[in-house]
């Protein structure tokens, strides 16, 4: 087996990296630009990180255009716990708050709100087993409500909202957790009081969660909230309150170098949309063979579920694109079927590769 | 400056990784034993990383000779959240908890620990600015405490617990710290509730938090704990509720096979107990130009605080060493003078240039 041999990883996250990156990090991987350590190895208080860190700030900045008044943050613990400490600091216990469920991970999020103020399900894609996203207007959101919240990519479910809803509550603010769709297309920043990513998808290995909050909603925290889970805290630190996952936070900064180098979200989002629509079309052109149950005006550039209508089929499926390198397509054990993750990372001819096999999958047993 | 060009690094966390788990890392980092994967993209649901984690799980328990009776999770968010989910675990709000404080770290987790149930100083170290353990006999327990806490190495102050106090309150339980000391000499875990470490001083880059648990401790948790702080959904999921920082977890496994292969931690200990008598006899036999505040018996084999009778002479001691290869040698912005963080991966040569430098510096300052 060479060195260099790499797979088609379909994974839902973590997932690709792209190879440039990873060939940057190995070869500094045990002296990082003359400084005689690994990244793995310096203080996270020294110059060499701090130039790190801020280059990594700064870049993401110039991708997503941030604007001055937002903060940008690298915490730990994922999404999940996001879940809670969003509520924490921009609620109190009474408050009301509106959240749009389309899929597991909004649905989860609303679970856990729960614990820390009074959530209400504005909308729920539930018993159309999420596979929708609502006309905005018809949504009857609570005009006292604190923020409203979505998951703009349904990793599980391949449900992508293409815009946003317009906060109809007295304090204006959308929030949006974008773990899986985080900085594969431009977003207009300023439309949201906090974006948050589980940056395992698209930009980094796992590790680091990365949060853009307008500094207006920083200050507020409840008085149960885990000092680690004050944004003030750690907005104050420049994340740096107590050691931030040094290690994650610098390939993330290596891949929003390559992807600055790649001409920036614009040319990003051409290039997801490109091996989106090849690979959305080998299903729709496939005479039900495959399937997606996915709205079309809905279906997601990052996660791709479809299924066989021979369901007897799908593990021979899976089976067979493993053994020509194109792994981890099984569908989440929630939903079943497959599941085709294309994220930023992943290259046009693993997409390719994947539609000849599929045609091929289908003529051998159509 | 060549490719392997490495400095002796004295910080304080993260810090030094052996040379040959950098190596190793390096070698496999694009493609991880054949899966054409890197570590950094592989689902932390597929066969890959399953063999990752339940390898360093069953590594570190060879190690620490860890009973059946304990859960070793691998968190995340450092030490500092382990101050909150400790109480937020194990306590009511309205029960009382001991606290034994030798240290600022010690301090931080008391603080913390107000939030969440009615903790009690039953000693501090403060006023002899932290030089200092108690005789345990002399201390004051709470018979209906809910368990002792205390930090068994404070990384700024340098004062380490040689043994144990038993605790004297209803449940029996004692809880640790051991972010700076994990690893570093053979611990007998069956004498704690729970053993914690963030474990970018002896044994990973930053990202990773170990928690070793009585089981029996674990499912009381608050109703207000957030779920990624709940010890009972970390263990129910084998740390893999969501995603886990795997690459930190898979470089802690790396280092765990290195130490096993050098025999084991009382194998480790010896080497630490050399490294740091070399430092500190330099030290004590400076005629008083160098100085260590810490009292005899509790000097820290990890963390080696001085200063110079000639204050003035410190920003030139550090900028020279610096000069020669030996970097971070400067002491926490709280306690100043330097500090020598001297953990597992710091090999006897480093800490023999410093007494030789030391040395030197001290003929041509004396």
């Amino acid at each position: 087996m060479e060195e260099t041999h790499r797979v088609f990883n379909f994974a839902a996250g973590p997932a690709n990296l792209p190879l440039n990156v990873l060939k940057k990090a190995q070869s500094e991987l045990i002296n990082w630009r003359g400084s005689g350590m690994s990244v793995m190895e310096m203080s996270h208080r020294g110059k060499e990180f701090k130039s790190i860190i801020e280059k990594a700030e700064a870049d993401l900045r110039t991708l997503l255009d941030i604007p001055e008044n937002y903060a940008v943050l690298f915490l730990q613990g994922g999404g999940t716990t996001q879940f809670a400490m969003i509520p924490l600091n921009l609620c109190k216990a009474d408050d009301p708050v509106d959240y749009l469920v389309t899929g597991s991970w909004g649905d989860k999020a609303l679970q856990e709100a729960q614990k820390y103020c009074k959530p209400n399900v504005i909308w729920s894609g539930k018993t159309d087993k999420y596979t929708k996203i609502p006309d905005f207007d018809t949504l009857n959101q609570n005009p006292d409500a604190k923020y409203l919240h979505i998951c703009a990519n349904e990793t599980i479910h391949g449900v992508e909202f293409m815009d946003y809803p317009t906060p109809r509550n007295a304090t204006g603010i959308l929030i949006a957790d974008m773990s899986s769709n985080f900085c594969s297309k431009p977003v207009d920043v300023s439309k949201f009081g906090i974006i948050y990513a589980g940056a395992q998808k698209n930009v980094a290995p796992a590790g680091v969660t990365i949060v853009i909050i307008r500094k207006d909603l920083i200050g507020n925290a409840q008085e149960i909230t885990p000092v680690m889970l004050d944004y003030k805290v750690q907005a104050d630190n420049n994340s740096l309150y107590n050691t931030p996952p040094c290690w994650p936070i610098y390939i993330s900064g290596l891949v929003f170098e390559d992807l600055l180098e790649q001409g920036g979200l614009a040319e990003i989002e051409k290039k997801n949309k490109k091996k989106a629509e090849l690979l959305y079309n080998a299903i729709d052109e496939s005479k039900g063979f495959y399937r997606c149950p996915v709205e079309k005006s809905v279906r997601s550039l990052m996660n791709v579920p479809f299924t066989l209508e021979k369901s007897e089929l799908e593990a021979e499926f899976i089976k067979e694109a493993a053994k020509e390198n194109m792994v981890q397509l099984k569908g989440h054990r929630s939903v079943g079927g497959m599941r085709a993750s294309i994220y930023n990372a992943m290259p046009l001819a693993g997409v390719e590769k994947l539609v000849a096999f599929m045609k091929d999958f289908q003529a051998r047993h159509a």
